[in-house]
């Protein structure tokens, strides 16, 4: 099926088919496909294209119906072939094999989700959660015992972190590593049912060890979540003494990863194991760390792994992405109800709704590709050690913690409304979108829960805004106090005081013309993370003077609000970056169209959150009122521009292999168009009742 | 695994376990849960029971892990089961072992979902879509010949109106029903591909006959639609001459049920096995019909069909409801993060914004019950004849046109957000919520696109309010007009001209106490209905007058206002359901919380369309800027609520079957809780590092 999905087509290409006039190609400016295809694929454009012709092999492709046995059977083949063809190896050292390229090795990694996500999310376990904990929490002595294996897939290895008990609160895990000074050994111990570690990757299967976060003890003394390398399996596959686990078994999506549980009892490991990069404990049992506070230790060894954050914000984007190309692609191709013009049934990318359905999302999904590019490049500036400052990892975590939840969130958002705008040939899987939805579904609540890591993002933007009254003298924060009642004052009244800002909107006729500009939407999008994120500093204020329980209660009250400012911020940040993409490309009808494509997605975040620009007085009522129409507007001249904005992403037809994206439907569409034309002038075709004169 | 999360726990109940107070349980009022159950459960409550009761049995249960051939073979075993337990009758005529019982047999059918949605849609192919269009389009001849052997199931069936080419345009279909007088026989013909019906339950498989829709060609006359009995299979289950088919093989869901693909060569039937309720072909070839009209003629075939739709709006409120159940049970008992209180760690429902991510959805499953409680008595009203008149017809299917979508991507919103709230665990299919929201993903396109179905309510809505013009003198239509140019005055100006609206509003503080009440809800919803309608019906006028290609590009540009104003129409049928549902709740405590919670739903209502609200002169900004905080205010008052909400589900252990929501959560924490205890008490915990002196 998939075979016949890939091959090009016998039928007529788009272009000459079906005589038809559509408003699918407009005489406007055009936008240089291949050249947008490169600012997209950004900076490691050439890994992401070497990855892309990998995986064009079919063996690298997800099949649907197969047994989860077979599903993870095929997936670790996968990884071997991956680990063969220099997909394992990118971000290790050069001493080991590597390339030492962090920025290539995520671009690489992320393409992987067009081929089978479970091979893309399996090799991140491997090489990115337990090669990388060896790595970037071990030392030499433990790169040299294990890094070549682990590139290699001779050494298979699960990330046992997570518990049944402790996901996003890692802090509070419940398994021990306590140093015996006796034997020199760690003793990993599983004290209850909820500290099983669980979720893992590898862990119900292949892996033949893991790297297990556990609470450091020694000499009576908890120093706080460590990571040690511990033995799991045999060479037989079987459990060594100690080592239990389960099969977390048949998952929404992803089953060709075979995530597992584990349990440790009084399993013992030599002290060494501990990768001591962060903390160690000598021979007689003492402790020391380079970083002296314990929080600040915990922290930074969990932001060695932001890595799989960053990852996945590509991923999910490159994800959605599909979605669109196969829905759109669809859209311009079948037909259905005439509208009464006596012309052909109407291609559904003409209809009004279905423009609205996917345009704003296509939107939505380059501003992610350009996010995601500078998400990359802070990544690759600090891990590569060139801007490797602890401001540049703050903001590199920061950055990553507010584009992932949105990324990985649009894409279920997106992937779904692309399956139902297929209809009923949506969820037949060889169409790929039901699939797509069921592998990315857990993207957004693993790595990192969305809200848990949008509410981190809110606490820094608080910490940040508290920053700003640091060490100001008293006449500093009486004019703070003055501009909060000032703000206080509008948000009830309705009007700003900021009147310039409505008064250069002009008449409402010329604003349903023009829109909103650039730099308009760009301070309403940035004047509203900043009043939401004063807002809610101003209502916990009191929270520090409060007993701890009330205190609780009142960040409770205020908990959805400052994730709301969090998301706010991350749009914000989205919409700034597919700006200063724009601005770097040459073409000027390129610039136009995707200029178009960002006001869609402007004016759309703009739409969703208009009440709260009522509200707080930065729109007038009637320049609210022409959001809504300039939005479909900018559809309706976005249209003829839908298929060369998906054919920029640079999918060939190993990548989309989904039937109704092939030309299949096209073939189709001209086969019964020809059918009905020779029917006519055959003389012989059947006259409608409707036709007949009306019975008495 | 199953079997482990049904068996109820040998650990404490949830009343008794972790003696931490959390807001679980508050001091106000309580609900009188069975008499809410019963209140939920409605009309036919009793066939619910028996159907709950009859699922509880595994045999009906959707196992995770089965292969596509296993698990259609499984579910074929489960309708055979259902069928001897009574489960395939209930609608049929008492001369064929019946029940003639349209209500109860929506009703049982309805809570099949809880057992597997495989088996419900399965068994909702084989009676309510193939039975019920012989029962339906076909005369006593046909019953006779068939109706045992469908509902006892010796008689499998398709239900072939879809098309490759042609889903919700069920009128443009392509295959050919010919009548050839010489032989007394029609001949079934599929002139190309895209005619192949398809997306067909029992058609890859089980299928020995199947209801073809095709169009009628008599004398050179097509007349249109018109349905017929084809046999497809022989006694092995090989297709019989001139027939062929493909399987559609894996989809997004539903993979019990064998969906397929037929086309049909030259196929000859018997004159008689036209369905001829509404048409009919004489042997000369001569066509009659009661209904002149070929297009009410066709419309009144496709609606007898409507079944499908209000048993999709229960079944979507049913599978919600579960996933709540779930979820919440769920997030009552897991913890997560200390608050700094010195207290355990916090139950995730005290989380204010885990709080409103679930209660809002809780209230909008109740007013969904409601809403299709008053939906299945007209249904049942029409069906049994007690009201089966044009106008109850009518109104039947915009109900069910209107309900359908709401609930059924409702569904999907809410299970996606139970499985996110559940992080990880959600994830599993054990849980069950990722397996809801894959079978129920298809119900938001299928028996109608939901898109398709609002837009139908929307001309609905355009219609009636044209007939109010209808024959109305020139000074109505003048008094109409000014009435039209004041309400764009205030569209542009921001100011209602109805100001006793905006002047009873009072204080926004006293507002945040008091929220909005019942009729102010009311009236801001209804109003909102109206307004839009007659919004769109003054764009539309122009329409009339226009060639048809921009007649065509007006409604097009109107499309998503049109969609919009039947969702809104939607939302206000499910809230005065719901308001209404409370009115005959006769214990005032129960009355109290399902007010509220009612007045979360209109609350949450108002707020996802404040913009409107705002530009349309509804709400004053003062009000508007007090609907989130009394929403949150509102989620905190029935957070005491929530478990007492889902309980009244009514719910057992082997509906739910999910083990997180099984106590096995509770038990795992007061594990946890007791080793940490018994530690501390001991004198053997180790010191937490952070209590140490800090070092130099």
């Amino acid at each position: 099926m998939t075979d016949a999905a890939v091959r090009t087509p016998a039928t007529p290409e788009p272009k000459d088919a079906v005589a038809v006039p559509s408003t699918a190609v407009g005489t406007g400016p055009r936008i240089d496909v291949p050249r947008v295809t490169d600012a997209l694929l950004g900076t490691w454009a050439d890994t992401r294209r070497q990855s892309r012709a990998l995986i064009k092999d079919p063996a690298f492709w997800r099949i649907e119906g197969l047994s989860l046995a077979e599903q993870r059977e095929r997936v670790l083949t996968q990884l071997h072939l991956l680990a063969k063809n220099g997909g394992s190896n990118r971000a290790m050292p050069k001493e080991y094999g590597g390339l030492e390229d962090n920025g290539a090795n995520l671009a690489g990694f992320e393409e992987l989700v067009l081929a089978d996500p479970s091979l893309q999310i399996k090799s991140g376990v491997q090489w990115g959660l337990f090669g990388a904990a060896i790595l970037q929490l071990g030392t030499k002595v433990h790169h040299d015992a294990w890094l070549r294996d682990v590139i290699s897939l001779e050494l298979p290895g699960a990330f046992a972190m997570t518990e049944t008990g402790h996901g996003s609160d890692v802090a509070a895990i419940g398994t021990t590593a306590t140093y015996d000074p006796e034997t020199q050994e760690f003793v990993i111990h599983t004290p209850f049912r909820g500290a099983w570690k669980d979720y893992l990757g590898n862990a119900a299967l292949h892996g033949r060890a893991a790297t297990v976060f556990a609470q450091l003890i020694t000499g009576g003394v908890n120093y706080g979540v460590h990571c040690f390398f511990v033995p799991l399996r045999d060479e037989q596959g079987e459990f060594l003494p100690g080592i239990g686990g389960e099969d977390d078994g048949v998952k929404g999506g992803l089953n060709g990863i075979d995530n597992g549980r584990l349990h440790f009892d009084h399993v013992r490991i030599p002290r060494q194991n501990l990768l001591n990069r962060y903390g160690d404990v000598a021979e007689d049992g003492s402790y020391t760390s380079p970083i002296a506070s314990p929080g600040r230790r915990f922290f930074t060894m969990l932001g060695q792994l932001v890595q799989g954050r960053v990852s996945l914000d590509g991923a999910a984007t490159w994800g959605a992405a599909l979605a669109l190309d196969i829905a759109i692609t669809y859209a311009n191709q079948r037909r259905q109800f005439d509208n009464g013009a006596g012309t052909p049934e109407v291609v559904l990318l003409d209809y009004g709704k279905h423009q609205r359905r996917l345009l704003p999302r296509l939107a939505q999904v380059y501003a992610q590709a350009f996010a995601h590019e500078e998400l990359l490049q802070k990544f690759d500036g600090v891990f590569s050690g060139r801007t490797d400052t602890s401001e540049e990892r703050e903001d590199l975590e920061t950055l990553a913690a507010a584009l992932k939840p949105l990324s990985t969130w649009n894409a279920l958002d997106t992937i779904q409304e692309a399956r139902e705008a297929c209809g009923g040939a949506g969820f037949l899987a060889e169409n790929r979108l039901v699939g797509l939805h069921h592998d990315l579904d857990v993207y957004v609540t693993f790595e990192g829960d969305n809200n848990v890591l949008l509410q981190l993002v809110g606490k820094r933007l608080l910490s940040d805004y508290a920053k700003q009254f640091k060490g100001k003298d008293a006449a500093a924060l009486a004019r703070f106090a003055a501009v909060q009642a000032a703000g206080k004052a509008f948000h009830g009244a309705g009007l700003r005081q900021l009147g310039q800002t409505v008064g250069d909107l002009g008449s409402s006729a010329r604003s349903v013309v023009r829109g909103l500009r650039g730099d308009q939407q760009q301070e309403l999008l940035a004047d509203r993370v900043q009043q939401m994120v004063a807002d809610v500093a101003a209502r916990l204020r009191p929270a520090a003077k409060l007993p701890a329980a009330e205190s609780a209660a009142l960040f409770s009250a205020n908990q959805a609000d400052l994730i709301e400012a969090a998301r706010a911020h991350g749009e914000l940040l989205q919409w700034e970056a597919f700006t200063d993409g724009i601005a770097r490309v040459a073409d000027p009808d390129t610039r136009e169209v995707l200029t178009w494509l960002r006001d869609l997605l402007g004016l759309t975040l703009i739409e969703k959150h208009l009440s709260w620009y009522l509200i707080n007085g930065r729109l007038s009522v009637k320049r609210a009122a022409t959001v809504s129409q300039y939005i479909g507007r900018l559809c309706a001249r976005l249209r003829a521009h839908a298929q060369d904005l998906v054919d920029a992403f640079g999918y060939e037809p190993e990548h989309v292999r989904a039937p109704i994206a092939s030309g299949a439907e096209l073939a189709r569409q001209t086969e019964a168009h020809d059918y009905y034309a020779a029917l006519e002038s055959s003389g012989e075709a059947p006259v409608s009742e409707k036709t007949l004169p009306r019975r008495p």
